[in-house]
């Protein structure tokens, strides 16, 4: 990797991203191949005044070993120390740093779809309360490696494709800004404001139209859209994915109802799911197809009741710096900002207000799945169901335009 | 790394080593150049029935941040997460499986010695309590790998420096032998019977003799000698250091008395220390000195009372396979079995009878260093004060021998 991007890249995931105190413990999550940017992170964060960073290593090669061996029903088991930590953070209020990025991509593709499913981690369940929670302020960067540039950039040499991947993650990640914070300062101001012009609205309903999608997404009374920056509970802001283009809420976990196609591929723990199909009745996910990779989803749905529940919607407008690459990254953080999508699982306490809190879906999974497109419409739906443009062509129609 | 060699030391560390059971949580610690031996090791444990096996990963990088930014009133602070899972650990009675072998030598050279010297991770109290109490089937083997070839065999290109120290580590290790786990039995009765010789002469002292050192270690009343095997307190055999030629003892605390000059040069935490000459008086070490890195060792000596007494003495006669190589492999596992070494810090409760218990050295740390030499005698001095050599010239003597 370049010093000076991997510097820049580093600097901004603890100064903007987490946003890093004086005297914080800080926990850096990576895996091989990640090493140097955790290193840079380190560093950033030390000389920020971190009193401590702590290094939450995870080797998929040790996942594959346990995968193929270790009987099923222990599968699901997490030692008792990865939730304790996790849970610790929280009580500390710790600044929480992760790195994305495929680092062995296809490496679970041989392993049955319901064991691979039953083992969730490096994901720890008390990980995704604390941070729903807002216990901590954190952020996920995405960490350029040759192995990810590769599956993303087939077509070139390894040393290009590498390069390829690093312009594209400096130009998403605005790195390429005369001062990165300032520019990241500005477009969380402009998300906050489409937030905002969503939340005037008061829909009760979303609902997607586009080939092989027509999908209700109902809403809470409360729902509150959300974009940009986050605020720790006690206040202090982070933002807690770089890059970001989504404005997204706290769906109503009984209200979906339809059939969504998935926009993108997904990758699942290390297995990719592609062409996703999925039914929705009363809330739930009632039937999980896909052109590959199902079964792992399904394995993961069937974890707890709200696994089958959405637990957000967010809305992606062509505004962003992703979408235009016309890349599928095989990556959440930025596929999923590169279009609209939806999530199973747990919903954001933030995205509802206080009279909402008892209503928002529960789960220890959170995946989200793309499924905006150019072709799908999002129609908002008042209280009487009248439906009206939201979002056309990437771009804001109606109340919800600027 | 040579595949085959590669799994062949993974199946002994873990079916002699820490002699893995069926349905056992397994931890497995490394660091960045040991991933194919951690790969191998898990990979050889889940074939065995493991549970879990749990990755405790060290990045020497994150330290050498944290020593080069942090207060120094904080170094010696840690995430209490990692105390809790060593203390799981031993509450599950797991198997416990470290990789030894420099991976990033010289790396803290710059550092201030006192400041590196308050940071200990990746050792953490609760796993030296937990191992020195017999609650774990625990082992340490090496892990070779090019950084460490460098540094053992700098005279040869770095093709053939790595094959050279695989070579050595897998004839010390016995992975020449037709049958690895039945020659590791075979040694390890050699080395309790060495110990059970000199348990029954009931030693009141041991004086090193030789150039440099004149060195009294007393014994406590009821010092038991251990070598080869260990039992963890429930009685599972494992074998705690692959490879071993010591037998070893808990030494009275308050008994040691004169001078002493290393033999080999030790490495502390990252600090390689050389030409060590300490001064022991009423059993403590109240002067250190070194050609270099003495600061490290002092700053280490200062953690707790028990940091500057002994906490065992060990003696390696000539039949090992480690000692006739001549090669300093700045790895205390394998230094320390090619020739008598003592230990400052904790002391092991299972060299000691129960009347002894409470005389048994308490400390946060445990650090080996070397003291044997063809040119060293080593004298046992009876309850009378009679003195009369024990080992000379790597040979054992008198009552001492077969």
């Amino acid at each position: 990797m370049s010093g000076a991007r991997l510097e820049r890249l580093a600097d901004l995931a603890v100064s903007v991203g987490a946003n890093v105190q004086p005297g914080q413990v800080v926990s850096v999550s990576g895996r091989s191949g990640q090493e140097d940017l955790v290193r840079a992170v380190a560093e950033a964060a030390y000389r920020r005044g971190a009193r401590f960073v702590d290094l939450a290593w995870f080797d998929p090669h040790l996942k594959l070993a346990r995968l193929r061996h270790a009987p099923e029903d222990t599968l699901d088991w997490v030692p008792p120390w990865h939730g304790e930590r996790a849970t610790t953070l929280g009580r500390m209020a710790a600044a929480v740093i992760a790195l994305t990025g495929p680092t062995a991509p296809g490496l679970f593709d041989e392993v049955d779809p319901a064991r691979a499913g039953r083992d969730r981690l490096p994901s720890v369940r008390e990980a995704v309360e604390v941070a729903m929670a807002a216990k901590v302020n954190w952020t996920v960067v995405p960490c350029p490696n040759p192995t990810w540039a590769a599956l993303v950039h087939p077509e070139l040499p390894p040393a290009a494709a590498a390069e390829r991947l690093w312009e594209q993650i400096a130009r998403v990640c605005r790195l390429d800004e005369p001062d990165p914070a300032a520019a990241w300062r500005a477009r969380g101001e402009e998300l906050e404001a489409s937030a905002a012009r969503l939340s005037a609205l008061r829909l009760s309903a979303l609902r997607f139209v586009g080939p092989g999608t027509d999908l209700t997404v109902g809403l809470l009374p409360g729902s509150r859209w959300l974009g940009g920056g986050a605020q720790r509970r006690d206040g202090l802001p982070h933002l807690p994915n770089i890059p970001t283009a989504e404005v997204f809420t706290t769906p109503d976990p009984q209200r979906t109802e339809g059939l969504v196609t998935a926009t993108r591929p997904l990758d699942v723990g290390g297995t990719v799911v592609r062409g996703l199909r999925v039914r929705f009745s009363a809330g739930r996910a009632v039937e999980i197809d896909a052109d590959e990779g199902a079964g792992v989803l399904r394995s993961r749905v069937a974890v707890d009741d709200g696994a089958a529940r959405l637990g957000e919607v967010a809305l992606v407008d062509g505004s962003g710096r992703i979408g235009p690459l016309g890349t599928v990254f095989y990556d959440t953080l930025l596929d999923e900002n590169a279009t609209s999508h939806v999530a199973l699982g747990a919903g954001y306490p933030m995205g509802a207000d206080e009279a909402d809190a008892g209503r928002i879906n529960q789960s220890a999974i959170h995946i989200d799945f793309m499924i905006g497109d150019p072709a799908v419409t999002v129609l908002g739906v008042d209280a009487e169901g009248r439906e009206s443009p939201v979002l056309e062509g990437g771009v804001w129609r109606g109340a919800a335009a600027a």
